[in-house]
C-alpha cells in the first residue's frame, strides 16, 4: 500500500510491528505515535520493581526510543497522541508538543493497548490510592512507601512531594489490594516484601479466576500462610479518608489501611477505533481476522486492544498478554511489508508467581466455559511430585486437566506448586495446538531425570487419569 | 490366553506389567521371577545415593517386594533366575534357592533389562574398579570411598571387608570415570562432591553423544570449571595396579587414580530371548510390534532389552530409559488382561544434571542420523534467557533445533543451561508427536511471566530462527 505504515501505540504490539516492517521493507516509512514517554517497556515487570527485585525502571525498557530511531530507522514520536482516524482520507489526527497535525497512512495499526479498570469507588481520588497503570505509577507507589526510585529519566510526577512528605512522616504500614488477579497477587507479594500488612479483597469467591478454583484454593492457603488477610466474596464500596486513604469500606467491614492498590482488570482501549467505525467483537475488543485486519483492510489491530482466535474453541477471545501482542505485532509488520503472515491463535496460556508458588494455566479450565463452547467437559485434579520422590527439594504439584467426553480431546489445564509448574504447562499448551486426546497426552515421551521429574511426569499422570475417566 | 502371566525381570517394565495385569484381571495368576534381591528400584537414583543426596538405598525402592505380594497379589519370587524358555511347551526353566523347576505360562514377558557394558580393559578385575550396575555396587562404591551405607536390607557383599580396610587406611583421593554419558557425568558430580579429583575419559571427541556437540561443548566447559579433568578423544587401555587400581593407562597417558568407574553404556540382555528363537531388531535389542509382542505372539518384551518405534523416524530404536520401560510394561499388562493397548512411540527424550547445568534432548539431534532417516536436516543454535532479562536469577539457555528442509518439520532439539531446561524440552517433544513444523512451533502460546520466562520463550525463539532458515 502506498504511504507510510502508521502505528498508534509504542508498546509491545506497536514496536514489534514497526521493527519487523522496517526490517523487511526498509524503504517504507514507519511512523509510531506514542502518547506517553515510555515505549517498549515490560509492564509485567512493574510489580517486581515495586518489590525491589528490579532495581530501576530503566531495566524494564527493552529497547530505548533512541535505538528505535537511530538503529532501526523508525520515526518514533513519544508524547504524541492520535485523537482521530479518518478512514476515507486515510489520515490520523495527532496532538503533539508542537500542536495538532494530520498524518497520512497507507496501512494503519491500532496498538492502543488496554487500561486499568478503575471502578467508581467512593474516595478513589484520595492520595495513596493507586492502580499499576504504567511506569510512572509504579515509581509513585515506591515514593509513597518511602522507597527510593533510582531511575535516570523518571519525570516529575503529580503528587510526588505530598507523598514523599507523608511517607517520611508516617510511612504506610498496611495496604489494601483490591482484586485477586495477576496484578493483585503480584502486588500483595511486593507489599509484603516491604513488611506491610496486606489485605486482599476479591469480589468473587476465589482469586485468580482464569486459573480455576482448584488452583486458586492452593494459592489462597499459601497467601494466608504468608500472612495475607484474604477477603473473598467481598465487594469493596470505597476508600475512606480525608486527604489520603485511611480505610477500606466493604459492606459491614471497615479495614484501616494506609495505601490501596486497585487491580481489578484491564479494558481494551477501543475509543479511537470505535469513533472511526472500526468494529468490535463479542468480547468488547477490536474484531480482527487471521492477519490482524479489522473490518477496514488498511487498518490492523494488535495487542491488548484486539481479539484473537482461541485454539480450542476456534472463536474470538480477548486475553491481553505480552506474547500475543508481540507476536501479532510482528506478524502484522511482516504482512504490511509484503509477506502475508497470520497472527496465530492463542491458548490463553499464562503463569504467575504467588509468593513461593508457581501457578499456570492454558486452554479452557472452567467447565462452564467449556460447555458454552460446545464441549462436554470432564475434569480431573491430581497431585504429583516435581522430582523423583527420593530426590531432595521434591515438591507437590497439583494438576487439573479438562477434557471433552465426546472427542477425548484435552481442553485445558491448570497447575500449582512450589517449582516446576510455569514451564510444565507448556506441554499441555502444545498438546492443545495439536488437538491431542488425553490418551495421546499420556503417551508423550517427556523428560525424566531424578532432579527434574518423577518417571511419570505430572502431566502424564494427569493425562492417564483423565483418559481413564473419559473412557469409563 | 490360558495359564499364568509369567514375567522375567522385576524392575520397571516387569513390575509395571505385573501390577497392571493383576489390577485389570485379578483372577489370573501373575508370576514374576527376579534373579536379584531388589525389585522396582530407581536405578537412575544411584548416582545421587553415591553422592549422598539420597540417604539410603531403601529410599530408591518404589514398592517393596512384600507390598507386591501382599497388597497387589503378585507371585513375586526374588533370587529366581529364568535360564531357558521353551516356546513349544510354553514353559520357562527357573533356578531358585530350592533348585531348578519348570513354570508354565500363558503369556510371557521378557523384561530382562540391560547390563553395563564392561570393555575388556587390562586390570578390569582389580579392586576399586566399578560399574554402576545395581544397588549393591552403588553401596560398594560408598564403602570404598569410606562412606557409610545406612541401609536396612543391604546384603553382605564380595569385597566389602577389603574395601573398607583400604578406605580406612588410605581413602581414595582421585577417581577415573570412564565414559562421558549420563552415568559418567552424574558420577563425576558425585565423586567431586566427596572432594575427589575427577578424571573423565571419553573415547569420542565429545561427552554426552546423544545430546549433540553444541550442548556437549557447554557441558564440557562447565565440567572443567568444576575442576573435572577431561580426557576427550581418549581411548582407555586399562587399569594398572597390584591388588587395587593405582592408575589408568590410555595411550601415552598414565594417570594415577585410586578408584575407577566404568560407565560406557549398557547392552540389552537378550541371551535368554535369542536362545529361545526370539528375533532381535537392527539395534540388537528384541524386536517388538506396536503391542510389545515379539515374533512369538505369546511372548512380549519391554524395557531396556526391547526396541520401540521412534516417533520421528517411524523406525525401530533402542533407547533404554525408565519411562519407556514403565509405560510399555503397563501397556502390555493391559493387553494381557484383555484390553489391547499399544506401547506407544518414543522420542528419545532425556535430561541429565551435570553439576549446575541442566541438559536435555529429544528426537533427532544429530544431522547424520537425520540424513540416514531420510531427512534433509537444517540446524540452528541460539542462546536465550531463562527468565525476563531484568528478573534476578536469569540464566542463559542454549537451544539447538533441528528441522527438515523438505517438510519444515521439527526433528529434534537439545538444550543446556543452569535452569529451566529439563522440562522445557518437553514442549519440543510434544511438538514432535504432533509432527509440527518449525513455523507452528514458533507460534505456540507458551507461558510467560518475568520470573519464569522471557516473553518469547527460548523454544519459540529457536523455532522462529529455524523457520527463517528453512524458508530461506
Amino acid at each position: 500500500m502506498e504511504g507510510p505504515f502508521v502505528i498508534v501505540g509504542g508498546d509491545a504490539a506497536g514496536m514489534s510491528a514497526a521493527s519487523k516492517a522496517k526490517r523487511d521493507d526498509p524503504d517504507r516509512d514507519v511512523v509510531v505515535f506514542e502518547k506517553g514517554e515510555w515505549v517498549s517497556y515490560a509492564a509485567c515487570g512493574l510489580p517486581y520493581y515495586v518489590k525491589g527485585d528490579v532495581e530501576t525502571l530503566d531495566d524494564l525498557v527493552q529497547v530505548t526510543p533512541e535505538a528505535f530511531v537511530e538503529e532501526r530507522g523508525i520515526d518514533l514520536r513519544t508524547n504524541h497522541e492520535v485523537t482521530a482516524v479518518d478512514r476515507a482520507e486515510r489520515t490520523v489526527t495527532v496532538t503533539g508538543p508542537d500542536g495538532e497535525f494530520e498524518q497520512a497512512y497507507g496501512d494503519l495499526l491500532l496498538a492502543t493497548g488496554a487500561q486499568a479498570v478503575v471502578p467508581p469507588f467512593d474516595g478513589i481520588d484520595l492520595d495513596g490510592v493507586f492502580t499499576l497503570h504504567n511506569m510512572n505509577e509504579a515509581a509513585e507507589i515506591r515514593r509513597y512507601l518511602g522507597l527510593d526510585t533510582p531511575t535516570a529519566n523518571l519525570p516529575e510526577m503529580g503528587y510526588g512531594a505530598a507523598a514523599a512528605e507523608y511517607a517520611e512522616a508516617e510511612g504506610p504500614e498496611s495496604v489494601a489490594v483490591i482484586g485477586g488477579g495477576y496484578v493483585g497477587i503480584e502486588m500483595a507479594e511486593a507489599f509484603a516484601a516491604h513488611g506491610l500488612d496486606v489485605h486482599l479483597f476479591e469480589m468473587l469467591p476465589h482469586t485468580l479466576q482464569p486459573f480455576g478454583t482448584e488452583a486458586a484454593g492452593v494459592v489462597e492457603d499459601h497467601l494466608r500462610e504468608q500472612g495475607v488477610e484474604l477477603h473473598l466474596d467481598t465487594a469493596v464500596d470505597g476508600m475512606v479518608g480525608d486527604n489520603h486513604v485511611e480505610a477500606i469500606a466493604a459492606g459491614d467491614l471497615t479495614i484501616p489501611v494506609d495505601l490501596a492498590l486497585v487491580g481489578v482488570g484491564v479494558a481494551p482501549n477501543t475509543e479511537l477505533a470505535e469513533a472511526a467505525g472500526i468494529e468490535l467483537g463479542p468480547t468488547g475488543a477490536i474484531a480482527t481476522d487471521e492477519y490482524g485486519r479489522t473490518n477496514d483492510e488498511q487498518v490492523f489491530a494488535a495487542g491488548d486492544n484486539a481479539e484473537m482466535t482461541h485454539v480450542v474453541t476456534g472463536g474470538p477471545d480477548h486475553v491481553p498478554l505480552a506474547l500475543t501482542a508481540n507476536r501479532a505485532g510482528r506478524a502484522i509488520g511482516a504482512t504490511v511489508a509484503g509477506e502475508p503472515t497470520p497472527v496465530g491463535e492463542i491458548a490463553g496460556t499464562a503463569a504467575v508467581k504467588a509468593f513461593d508458588l508457581e501457578v499456570a494455566r492454558t486452554g479452557i479450565v472452567d467447565e462452564e466455559a467449556a460447555r458454552e463452547a460446545g464441549f462436554d467437559p470432564v475434569s480431573v485434579t491430581i497431585t504429583a511430585r516435581s522430582r523423583a520422590h527420593y530426590y531432595p527439594g521434591d515438591e507437590e504439584i497439583q494438576v487439573t486437566l479438562l477434557g471433552d467426553r465426546d472427542s477425548g480431546r484435552v481442553l485445558g489445564a491448570s497447575m500449582v506448586g512450589r517449582e516446576g509448574v510455569a514451564k510444565r504447562i507448556d506441554t499441555v499448551a502444545t498438546a492443545l495446538y495439536a488437538r491431542m486426546t488425553a490418551h495421546q497426552l499420556s503417551y508423550l515421551d517427556l523428560a525424566y531425570a531424578p532432579p527434574f521429574s518423577p518417571v511419570w511426569d505430572p502431566v502424564l499422570t494427569a493425562g492417564k487419569v483423565l483418559d481413564g475417566k473419559l473412557s469409563s
